[in-house]
């Protein structure tokens, strides 16, 4: 596998950000590392940034020198539209023009099924289906997407978009059973995201191979992505804690599990 | 796995009920087994009904206290449309309505590829063309879906329908090597049509995990069916008993093998 | 255009045979004409049957010697299943197998929007999507098409299955702008069902050109079907008699209008 | 036509604004104007609110006691990303918020072919294609149909958003030939995203009835839209004011015309 | 319309060759005209070029200073392999590189609905299915559209590939009132295929507005063509001089009409 | 699996033609092998026949007594015109026309990936898209299908096309990971053309299970194609012995790799 010399991770911090430092030193000798909160002490191949990618002029700055990105830097649940509107969607603009400006070509992108949320489970939807976000969230992954896609189509800045389904060190329920990623499988989609010869402007759904499925992954063969992991032998556990929910809940229709059923955020 | 209370089984005499019942005891406490024909006598765990599913009263004292039901019952071969009319029009209208009026809210049909056997082998069909039977068989099964798929829309009852291929001991001749359904395989499935939190209404292809497939089965992803079994280890044995037929005759083009091309029943 | 020696009209007591029996003598030298009400006297060109589309030998004979036949028989609205069952299921057997038996190689089906009303009307669903029915009415409109498929793929026999919209002198409700189908356009489809020189096994949707139109009947562009009628010049007066429905009306969401919404019939 | 008591049309001040205003008295007895300029005085059935869709009191206080909108406030071109952010996203989210707030259940919105401008022209899109934008516009009215659809499946908000293509008083050069819209045609389609009994959420692209046509609006037949002019009549015209320009031009290969080519705005 | 300085009409002496040289006047200020049959005395803007396509270097002087070329040469029929070999298929080609060694860049090119002849009517194919030649004169049709195809994917020669159905004066059988091209509408497309800003490569249907019509032109929406006749005048003369084919005659079933059922020509 | 009596391969002294010759004797009793090389001498189970396919009645010959063929002759790579002409599509011919006299009814075509090469990786194109050759060579493998396809439909005489992606000892290059097709699943693919019960006409990209992956085999699921190897053993040392290309070089955005963007040869 060829080995960057640096690339840049926002949302270093948070979870899946620091799966990726733990993890994925293999990816780059240098890993450039921001967030907007404290990730600590550098360590050896580290560089630090404590940043708002709000702001352009740090973005612009944090994005020099840089090989490629893996994005997943932002809000990651539902909030107020003015918080989401900062952090996703003025953030997302600042990283993409910011690329654009330091010649950077390539970007992994951390999106989310919540941009697509409101299809019904049983309707397979592939890569290719229009946005139907479940969330103020899941429309700031469908900006980000439609942006990545422009600045791949006027600039030539490639993106792989990981709809991201459920990343946690197990699944946790039973929606999950279908919808887990593992953090292995997560770190084989950012190395594919990154070393795959060609990748354009793709979309791509995050999960494991799980028995049940929601989604249907054939656009993003030509990447090489194969799961290594399964929820399956989470089953038992995930069944015993869990009673069977009602297969028309709101939660169970759609395949945005709790997020079609949520309260609304309102800006104070 | 969550496990039910009381499901019916119609068909409980017949070649899958006579699996179910020595197979599927896991799938709930009580088995309410039900036929046309002599059950012989009911083990711990069974409720045995020898009824006719041509009368409604019957159907709906027999679906009374059910949690979900695996409709195997009716006729499983071609006969005169009466026959067909009588025990899978009538009889699987008897037993929707029936499950309707007392509350029952899944239900596992075994339909079969008569039901679109009259498409070409290599026109790879999924779940979603329109029906083309090959026999009044077929026709009647063509029917169920339809009428299932009124009661899901209109009553919200769930089905799994299952277009079984051949479910025997083993692939008896080459056409079976592609659409041999292993009874364990057969049993997995029953097992997530009760099971899977969501079935909506569903088409799945009911074929083990064959190297030659007429079918696409991507619909059925979301159930998480993942076929055990492969026809591929009695290849030379079936292959040994028979002769490469020619590829036009009307056995062959068509998957539903020797449906289309057989002779027409009568009534007299 | 080709004249038949005779053809057989069913169903010719009710609205849309009536209309045939006064506007279709153009379309053979014979009329022959069949209900189980009563149809009058024959005039000129006329025979008269008056018959139970149930019973098979009376089908089997009325058969005999026809060129073509129009099916209208059988319930027009939602009855009870074994009302259904006789009228429609039954009847629509005996009429195909005894057509198969007599050598009559053509028929005009009348089926009904309501084999596909569980469909949104923003689907803009075409000839090839799977039977959504709203109603047993509509279960056995979708029984007829499957049948019709087999006895075309199996026989030779070929159809015109005609999606009646709402076939009325003029549109009664707001629906009716987009589902309205003239008499004239009815006369049409039929001749064209008749009179193309292949039809194959063919499923049109029966409306006239509304300016507001639920269905895609590109399918049937070779039969060359060309709607001479708007609902249009009646929109000032349906809209005068009544007010703008909710939009997430069950009747309103729905292509089949009023039937997803209806209530049930039980058998007494 | 049922008659609205009152509807909001934003952007009134611009150029489709005005048309309306001029145009549009018989969709409703008030028309309630707002735009970020002056619009002169308040003629009789007029309410004038001059205000910056961007600060969200202000919306919500003019979408009070309103029955529908008609959206075509916003930057109508590139612009830097935080002069659009603010006009379009952010006034975009305010007007949906505040329509679920005060109850308003109806939007029509003046969406643009610059949130697909990246499709060729040869590829002949329809309304479900993801998004292609070709500028910082096109991602606004991207995002403002992915917000509109979350308020759709969420709030059960309709909207018809139009993509309008060159809406003009003539086509102005060789591409408006093939995207125009006329002001006539541009009324109808507002008046039929007011008045179709159920729009739900869908995407329909504005232009006339033109020789030339780069999208295929299928999907729009159900609301009844049916345009009356065409360009052709200008065609002469246009031909003699330019030369044909080369095909692989960027202006000419995709369908957003000069936008794909356009230079990028940066913020200062 | 722009006109050109000089276009190449090759098969000038045939009998669409014949009708573009009497009405194609208007298409550029000289027609230079190429046939290997005797095509009479030039005309005051013709040029005439009696030569065998089949010799590259003819073919490569006859292309010099020529703006586009409307490509009509070839056998028109089926023949033998050899025979269409060097006059479709080889002349095929020498046109092509002649056309690239001279910096020509817009072909319109007379294919024939015989490289799909071998669908069934009630397909309703477009312009993006593998082709199914229904002979050797189709096939090297079909080889014609995947050069033409190659030639604009390499070196970005423009193409309309006409799939020209049956052009004659009038429709001559029932068959050619769905498949019938009047001259006028023959005439437009080759216009249209000049004319447009943009062909990329394009395959259309060259068939007349004829109420019947066996082929989905949508693909070709964006070029223009609205037919301005159609077969339906004439429907009456050629009812009367036939009678009703059997549906299921070879020469009815397909697309092709006559040509799948036509024997077959062996090489001597 | 049956074995045939004789079987005809072409191209016998090529690189794939001595895989055969090697590992493929199971095949059948006899191999007949044609080359316009030299062969060698012909081992025990072997006929030799050098030959050059573009004469007709040498091939007539050589078919005679053949149960089927595997069709691997004829220029392997770019060349001019006229030698493509001879070698591939006279020859190509020759074979099929051959066939039909001497009444052989199955053909296992070696056609080629470059017959689709123009279609961008992330296509993910399936067997039913147009072609899009990328060379004169891609070309003729288009014609070779056309045609394959015309002798099917016409004279039943049934052909596996298999889109051959890199068929080497081990993947050379990058884009091979995705596109190697290993001898042993070469040798496969030809044996399920051969004793497929119903191949009819069916297209099948020739790639072994690699981890990357350009195309669709969905359509040929029916056969049984299950490949055995991958390419990802290799992936190591082939990135050692490369450098990662540029995503946008036109080698690297088509399917066909060095192809589309190889020079063009210009028959002398």
């Amino acid at each position: 596998m060829a080995k960057f010399n640096r690339i840049l991770i926002t949302g270093a911090a948070g979870a899946l950000g620091t799966v990726l430092r733990e993890n994925a030193q293999h990816l780059a000798d240098t890993l450039r590392l921001t967030d907007i909160a404290d990730m600590g002490e550098a360590k050896a191949n580290e560089e630090i940034v404590q940043a708002d990618l709000g702001d352009f002029n740090t973005v612009l700055e944090m994005t020099k020198n840089v090989d490629a990105v893996i994005h997943l830097g932002g809000m990651a649940l539902e909030n107020t539209f003015e918080t989401i509107l900062n952090a996703n969607i003025r953030g997302f603009y600042n990283l993409y023009e910011a690329c654009r400006q330091n010649g950077v070509k390539r970007i992994v992108f951390g999106s989310s099924n919540h941009a697509i949320g409101f299809y019904e489970r049983e309707a397979m939807i592939d890569s290719f289906v229009p946005h139907r976000p479940d969330s103020l969230y899941g429309v700031s992954k469908a900006f980000g997407e439609d942006l990545a896609r422009y600045y791949w189509d006027k600039f030539g800045i490639e993106t792989l978009s990981i709809r991201i389904g459920s990343c946690f060190p197990e699944p946790l329920d039973r929606r999950m059973l279908a919808t887990w990623l593992s953090y292995r499988d997560f770190i084989q989609l950012c190395d594919r995201g990154l070393n795959t010869t060609r990748v354009g402007f793709t979309v791509v759904y995050g999960v494991s191979a799980n028995r049940e499925n929601f989604w249907n992954n054939q656009q993003a063969a030509f990447i090489g992505y194969q799961p290594q992991d399964s929820a399956e032998i989470y089953r038992e556990k995930v069944e015993a804690n869990s009673s069977q929910p009602n297969p028309n809940d709101t939660a169970v229709v759609y395949c945005g599990g709790s997020f079609p059923a949520a309260g609304h955020f309102e800006d104070k």
